[in-house]
């Protein structure tokens, strides 16, 4: 399935989108980059900041979830164009390791692509670490197609 | 079981333990606001705040995280004390309706207390209103009694 | 809201259509039984049976399982009618205590029933007992609705 | 991580020990199937049988939990070995498509072992297809290392 799913948005596509519709995102400094996306698939990053710390220099567990959400999002996205009002309905999350204070690395991959329902998973990394920092599965519902969400 | 359990805490002591040792959460401004404890519970608020918006005016997804991940946090401490450093292993939360423009209140219940894992459920309501709006369970590893964690 | 919601069905009407269309639950022997409904409520229970068992008399993770599925169903079945091929599409569960060799009690809670997506929550008991064993929080997902379903 | 992780047990010595600690899975027949393990993996096969079938010739979603605990637990068991009393304290699973009437196969990958927690993932497919029918996440908790558990 997945070979034939060319996504319908580009990088800079996916970008300008964001910084329109979820500026939000970007409060206080951006830090969330769209790296690439594939087929069912996106890679994001997550700068290194200071809102995203908690004590002792680790990485926040709602800003993990921030990147898990998000990462879902944009490779829905990606594969459906930019006419979504589609919103998370479920996400479950694991935290399996301490964060090293570095970049988060987001691989978010989607099990599942329907007309009402979109099912993902997003492993996360430190930055030049392949082990597991977090892994997280969603849900999002995709609300039925009319002519344009923007 | 539940009614044989008060809280080592009052409220005033748990807003000072966050003041001191989470004071991350209160980056951009004052929001979270624990309200009361009871034996295995935990009621907070959630201050309606510009950064914790979404587009549509609505709660961001990862700001009911925060929400509901703290106020687990907080039911754990008030049982066993601001000897901690439990972390969550584990968070699913269900979104249900769309949050009202508004604060949120979060009602926290542990349905296990053990020496090693705490799981508990957290149901969030725009204040006024008695349908929830997101539902979340949530389960922290407490790491072995040892000296002070303070 | 959830006041308001009478269920269709009653117990009687819920046990014929199970014993109709869900006949496979009974496979082995009848041990689950739906015993009261209310409105967004239900209550089961599912007798003692050695096919339940795991080493050392414990209740088995997937009986738990089936029965918090099934609490979910029954509770969804209830308000909407025999008119459903309700689906499940997510179902979360935390294991929290050993259960008793008896009977185990499920009591399940809608937290929200919409058009196409309905969310509940279980809590299961052993018999007698009201620490909870296993909880788990699940969604469905409702098909357009139409003429018949069988 | 994961090259460095050889089991510490085979194909063989995992079936014989399910077969003498875990016969209640066979109840009603022999249908599940350890087929391979390597490191942090392992693959499992659920024969098609009319107990694990739901109105529609369809695979009942209990017998999916049962085969991705299973396979979690396998994974597991092959490397810290056969001392365990492993128990689960979370599973999440996602429906995602309709089963296929036919045997369904289960690949594990645990995503941390640590001392005390073994979280895992478990991909479900109909045999011969590559489309992921459900996908599970769960986590186990591993008693301390004692003398034997048989």
């Amino acid at each position: 399935m997945a070979q034939t799913r060319r996504p319908l948005m580009t990088v800079d596509e996916l970008t300008r989108f964001l910084d329109t519709d979820f500026a939000q995102i970007h409060t206080g400094g951006r830090t969330f980059h769209v790296e690439a996306v594939g087929p069912l698939t996106a890679h994001l990053r997550m700068a290194y900041h200071e809102r995203h710390l908690r004590p002792g220099g680790t990485i926040a567990g709602p800003s993990m979830f921030a990147l898990a959400d998000l990462a879902l999002y944009v490779a829905i996205l990606a594969q459906i164009g930019p006419v979504a009002l589609a919103v998370t309905i479920n996400l479950n999350i694991n935290f399996l390791r301490k964060p090293e204070p570095r970049d988060m690395i987001a691989e978010c991959r989607l099990i599942k692509l329907g007309r009402r329902l979109a099912v993902g998973e997003v492993s996360m990394f430190s930055e030049g670490s392949d082990e597991i920092v977090a892994h997280a599965t969603g849900t999002y519902s995709i609300p039925p197609a009319s002519g344009d969400a923007g």
